[in-house]
C-alpha cells in the first residue's frame, strides 16, 4: 500500500469499546517481540497537537462551531503527523495510533452537522496519509457506554454522549469499514480482553 | 457585490505601513458620522480566535510548520467570521478589519513555502467571504521597516523580517491588488497621515 519503511496501524471505535486498551496491549506484545513501536493518540500525540487538543476541549462545549473544531483538529493532526508519526515511520517503526482520521470522518460527518465532504477535502489537502491497517473495535453501545461512564473525566466532554448517539456512531464506524475495505478490519470487542487481543494478532498477520 | 446589509472593509499592507492607524481613524470618522462600526483585526478578533493567535505566536518560531500555522489561522478566521464579522454585517454594521485573508495569501503563499493553492482551497471551503473593499496601504519598505522597528513587541515575532523580505511582501500585496481589481484599491501610505485618510475617504466614496 505504501513505500514507507514502517507500519501505521490505527484503532477506532466508540468510547468504551476497549480500543485504547487493545492499542496498548498490542504495543506491548510487539515491543516484547523486539519491534520499535510508537504508541500515540489523537487528538494530540505531539506537544503542539496536545496544546490544540486542550484548547478545543476546555471551556463551554459550544465555544467552537463544528467547522472551527474541524480546522483545529486538522491542524493538530498535521502537527502530529509531522512531529511524531512521519519520523517514526521513516525510521521503520510501527506506529499504533488510538484514533486517527476515521474518528474525524465519523464524528464531524455524523454528530455535529454533515461536514463529511469538508473533512475529506481537508484530509486530501493537508494530511494525505491513511493507516496501513485500521482496526475497528466494534461493540454494543449499551455495554460500551457502561464502560465509558465508569471512567469518564471532566476533560472528555465531547465523549459524553447518550445511547442513541452511541448507536449512530457505531453505525457510522461500520459504514466507514465498508467505505475502506482494503485497510479497515472489524474486530468484535464483546469478547474477553485476551480473545480480542488474539483476534487482533490474527488480523494483523493476515493483513501483512 | 453582496446582498448582506452591512459593509465589510479590510486593511492590508506590510508592517509599518500605517494600516492599523488608518483603520482606527476610519472607524472614528464613520462613528462620528453616526454609523455602527465594528473595528477588528486578524489574526484574532473574537475570544476564540485570540486564543488561537496566542497559541500560534508564543514559543519557538519553528514550533509550527507553515501548513499547521495555515490551518490554525484558518480556524481563527472561521471563529472570527462566525462570532464577530457575520453578526455585525447581519445587523447592518460596517466592519473594518485590520488584515484578513489577503494577508494569509501573501504571507503563507510567499514567505514560508508556496502554499497559495492550499490557502485558496481552504478559503473557498471554510471561509467563503471576501471584503466588499480592501484598502492596501502601500509604502516603501525601508520607511515602513523603520516605523515597525520603533514599536515592535515581543509578541510580534512573525513580523520581525528584514528589508529584502519586506520588499517581497510589498510586491506580493501589489500582485494581489492586480488579482482582485474589483475589491482592492492601492492607497499611497507615504503621504502624511491626514492626507492618506483623505485618500481613503475618496476611495470609499467612489467604491460604494
Amino acid at each position: 500500500m505504501t513505500t514507507r519503511p514502517g507500519l501505521f496501524i490505527s484503532f477506532e471505535g466508540i468510547d468504551g469499546s476497549g480500543k485504547s486498551t487493545q492499542a496498548r496491549l498490542l504495543a506491548e506484545r510487539l515491543r516484547g517481540a523486539g519491534r520499535d513501536v510508537v504508541l500515540t493518540r489523537e487528538p494530540g500525540g505531539s506537544p503542539g497537537a496536545e496544546e490544540i487538543r486542550a484548547l478545543v476541549l476546555r471551556g463551554d462545549p459550544d465555544r467552537w462551531s463544528a467547522e472551527t473544531e474541524l480546522l483545529l483538529f486538522t491542524a493538530a493532526r498535521r502537527d502530529h503527523l509531522e512531529r511524531t508519526i512521519r519520523p517514526a515511520l521513516d525510521r521503520g517503526a510501527i506506529v499504533i495510533c488510538d484514533r486517527f482520521a476515521d474518528s474525524t470522518r465519523m464524528y464531524q460527518g455524523l454528530s455535529r452537522g454533515n461536514l463529511r465532504a469538508a473533512v475529506d477535502t481537508l484530509h486530501a489537502l493537508m494530511i494525505g496519509v491513511e493507516p496501513d491497517l485500521t482496526l475497528l473495535i466494534d461493540m454494543d453501545p449499551q455495554a460500551a457506554l457502561a464502560r465509558a461512564k465508569a471512567r469518564a473525566t471532566a476533560e472528555e466532554r465531547f465523549e459524553d454522549f447518550g445511547l442513541p448517539l452511541q448507536e449512530r456512531m457505531r453505525a457510522g464506524f461500520l459504514a466507514l469499514a465498508r467505505d475502506y475495505p482494503d485497510r479497515m478490519r472489524v474486530i468484535d470487542g464483546a469478547h474477553p480482553l485476551l480473545s480480542v487481543a488474539h483476534d487482533i494478532d490474527t488480523t494483523l498477520a493476515e493483513h501483512l
